[in-house]
């Protein structure tokens, strides 16, 4: 029986939206002969006429699985459970949420597929309480969702950041030198776990393991000392030092300040040179990890998400994020996914595998 | 305590065998103080005096992790339940065995790692059932080995199939035109599988389903009715008609005839030519595949592969196989995992995935 | 003072098509305020009304840099001088030359930038002797044309192909085994010598240097006698050995026989399994080469030949191509630069470099 | 007859350099049956006994083609014209360059290569000039040595700017943003313009140009204003903004201040979230753009200059230093090349051909 559905997604840019958009129009229309909506900019395509919103056919698909960003465009404003609206001189946070679930259902769609992180779905959770009939697909870059062994785009990042780490192998070696790699990561170090793993980096500091700076320097010192011309030190941006002074980065509405030339990879690299009176270069690749052509792995994760969530809808099994378990895709309740993050363990099996190979990981 | 353990990698080329044998000698030495042989050429290393075995300190292992191939090379003649030797003009096939696990424990050493895939496995296993305490750490391109959800090695020929796609895709609509694509694949059809939908293939053949040629026709044919300009065939190199015709590349010692000319790609492109009368091209990736750096996914598995083997056998846990079960690396009997192999299930969730995004798996 | 001109492209795939297209339209819009016409599938694109022909604005070309292909697409019938027309049961060749001039200035356009490579530009310059205003940009994947130095395609195949090479190397030297590489260049073996030289093969073979298979096999077989065991052959699709056999793959329209299985690359494979007795592996790259992202020397040039191309509109410098010469990019005359072709210099210092290399290049 | 030759590397590290080392090896052994001394760490390896030198043979050259940095190590302390010693408590800069001649001569060599930038090119002058037969190979990642069309290393470090770029641009229009990309180029912009043309940045920033960071914000408002959601800037690091303000990395001797918390990059993204509003990320690639595997066209440039040079000293031809002049390899006296730089000619081709496409190039 033919069907209207409904796409949006949110948050931040991450490799493989596209492929989720794609499985989901094309398991849609192909197989079921369903109509699909894709509403722009996320939620936000749904709370002001006209709703921005357009149908997705195969034509408007075609070419887009090896496409970073996603042609939906991602929220700006905000949650419908507080948005803000301009009241005077002033912003106040107001509950627009009946509203929005009324401008769904004028689209005539019977179920919503929300794309995002932590927000997006904490958001898509609550509308399916007051009567969405929404399924959740889970996305973050940093790969700190959980429920789901792992989530798309997080892959990609890694390999943009080991193959930095490649070249700088070559090159380090040029002179008694530490380099600092800050990498993304803000409360979840996988990032710069795995990336330092496959990397093959010397120490890395995680958010979840501040670190002594006095151990990392005495580390380096050590590796100088055994004849190592060179070492690499990868630091997830939420790291921070014991002392407890978190050396982030401002955000951007906030004024600008000394403390923000730099995040934590500028303080650490400045620390280093002050204790080992070694030469020091920082790396800061930013927003290189989270764009670009998914690799072949987020492509099918993403698709085979899509496709899940298609399936998910035809079965009426709202309130669930699609997940990867093992081999397989599975749904859990999206309440069980939000609100905690996954975080590495630093009594992990990961965790000890870095060190059994000889990596400092932050302490 | 310390202890000398010895280390071997048997068959085909993989990349992440150096990230394997890397692994073992760091969290041997690094954390264990144990000493670690490297034994060359897969068990041909035992079989005569002088073994072919060195020390691998960790010097020797320095900047091997995207490496691609292996530092102690792999066998050549063979099977040491079955071994080629030479009897006047003939060749007898002997059980030497005995001898090899002789050699072994002349070099001192209390366990072996045995790196391969299901016939380097199984001779592991046998060697471990007459007295040799071994692991096993599983190895196969074509992620055709049970008991394990993917080994190293696989997804690095999925992304180099998946990139030679994506070039294609661009060039492939410059004329009505049938690009035919040959990756390895000899008993399961994985590579193509997971490379087409990351590749957007139209079509995938799989050795585990014979394809109707007629139908492979009729297919593109509808495409092009439908105006696409262009379709792109995924095979696999042992993918066959349903017509039973074997269009195997024939083996090295085998004299060279016409069906030499061309496996199975030749073959389909040669009749998809006849019934479309459209142009069409093949590309042979061949080996392509198999060499070169190895994607972070597998550096990261090979190593923990590695590390998980000095684990067990620092808890004299033999006769087992490392494997990767949803995160976690944990191990299962080898015998568990030898004699047959993962397949790709005709009626699985990653066919029907691919058939809900519009793509015929071969019937 | 405003004027509008036109673009099209003809030929087969090349990378940077889109960056000419682009830098025409920018250059021509943002400093100029041209108008830009775009026309279809080449000179087919103006043959029958209505006209294939639409206005690029900036939206049109916005993101194409690094995309392969080109939006305009190429020709597929041919040539106006001699066009293939049904008459009843035959098509014949007629001159519609006269007529195409008279759809293009029905456009409204004062000049046409033709985008070719020999066969494109000779037209181009046929049109200009009977009245086109017309300027010529070079391209030829297998850099074949004179009178530039080099063309936007050529690099990124060359990168293609060495990115093969590098990952044969790894896996070639698993067993005594020779790897076949079959690369584009029907006459001229540029990208088999550049890429060659950068992947370090063994032996090359030209189109321009008839190579003798015999002493192909006995430099294969002194590499092995001196412990080399492997050796990598890059063979242009347009090498043939002076036995004067040709063993070129045949064209679509052709039947389909046994020459037809495989090309020149079967062809020594062939011969060097049966001199040699060592394993031989075939790799065909084919259109692989041809698409996807332009490296970024090809999108610089690409975009300084649309910028050259339109400067030479504003100067009413026609009949001209542009091209590069050391640095500089320079225009000529269409004429030279046609009705011969680029070809390597047996004795050339390439060719020389390469033996001082120690590679065989084939005689 | 038979010769000793001896090559040496100089300065900061750059792609291709192996391959200048593997071609000198190859053509001397080869075809001439010279035999290849390898100066370790520069000219350092000829200061004190022991010397540093070993014997470079075909194996010690195997498979070093496709790899990052110099097998021979460049140089830490210094210029034999004016070399570091300590006297007491104080460092005083002598003259050892005859020390270093004689030093030369016990090796039995009859020539030197030296492989290097400005700096080291003119200390082989100077050598050259008090009797030391000498060839030059020139070799800087920022392009800024004149005499040649370009030199090694140099394109590769294009080509992981541009990957960064286009990886950005998927990102960047997810909100509207500014990202600022700070690249190599202390003197000289050529990284800056080219990797900027190549992958379509808005603004690019050079050292040849000061720059007017009002008119830098305008050209940015004017994009945002006109519907483009996104910008992004290429900036080197030896930009600067005409207030005269020089916001330079200070070196690693120096004592760390706030001013080095950030170079260039930062500087810019601060002033722009000032006066723009808009939110802005900052890239900071830096060594990365160093090391890695050379592309195929550094990798045969840098093995034609290798043979070149071996051809020079066959000749007897010294105080030359080889060059690339649009399609050959030339040579040219050291003393022009050495001195001035090849900067960025702000009236010149390239950079008109940037603003053509609508490029800001730093005014």
């Amino acid at each position: 029986m033919s069907k209207t559905i409904a796409i949006l997604t949110g948050g931040g840019d991450c490799p493989g939206l596209n492929a989720v958009i794609r499985g989901v129009v094309r398991a849609s229309m192909l197989q079921r002969g369903w109509k699909v909506l894709g509403v722009e900019d996320g939620f936000d395509g749904l709370v002001e006429e006209p709703l921005r919103v357009r149908e997705l056919d195969l034509a408007a698909v075609r070419g887009i699985l090896p496409r970073g960003w996603t042609i939906l465009g991602t929220s700006n404003r905000g949650n419908p459970f507080s948005y803000p609206v301009k009241k005077g001189e002033n912003v106040e946070l107001i509950d627009i949420s009946a509203h929005v679930l009324e401008n769904f259902f004028k689209l005539g769609a019977e179920a919503l597929i929300a794309v995002g992180g932590d927000g997006t779905l904490k958001i898509a959770q609550g509308l399916n309480e007051i009567g969405l009939p929404v399924v959740g697909v889970p996305k973050t870059i940093d790969n700190d969702l959980r429920s789901t062994d792992v989530t798309f785009g997080y892959s990609t990042a890694v390999e943009v950041v080991t193959e930095a780490l490649d070249r700088l192998h070559t090159t380090a070696e040029s002179h008694h030198r530490v380099m600092v790699v800050e990498v993304m990561g803000r409360d979840a170090g996988w990032i710069a776990l795995e990336s330092g793993i496959a990397g093959s980096a010397d120490v890395i500091l995680l958010p979840e393991i501040p670190f002594s700076m006095d151990k990392v320097c005495a580390a380096i010192r050590r590796r100088s000392e055994s004849g190592s011309r060179f070492s690499i030190v990868v630091v997830a941006e939420g790291a921070f030092p014991d002392s407890g002074d978190k050396v982030r980065k401002k955000s951007a509405d906030q004024n600008f300040g000394v403390e923000r030339l730099g995040g934590i990879g500028q303080y650490v690299a400045h620390q280093l040179e002050r204790c080992l009176e070694m030469e020091t270069r920082v790396v800061v690749l930013g927003h290189v990890q989270r764009g670009g052509s998914p690799i072949p792995f987020d492509r099918i994760l993403g698709s085979r998400f899509g496709v899940k969530a298609v399936e998910l809808i035809e079965q009426s099994d709202y309130g669930k994020m699609v997940a990867l378990k093992g081999r397989d895709v599975v749904d859990v309740p999206i309440c069980e996914a939000v609100g905690s993050l996954n975080r590495v363990d630093p009594q992990g099996a990961l965790v000890r595998t870095a060190e059994s190979l000889g990596i400092m990981v932050g302490r």
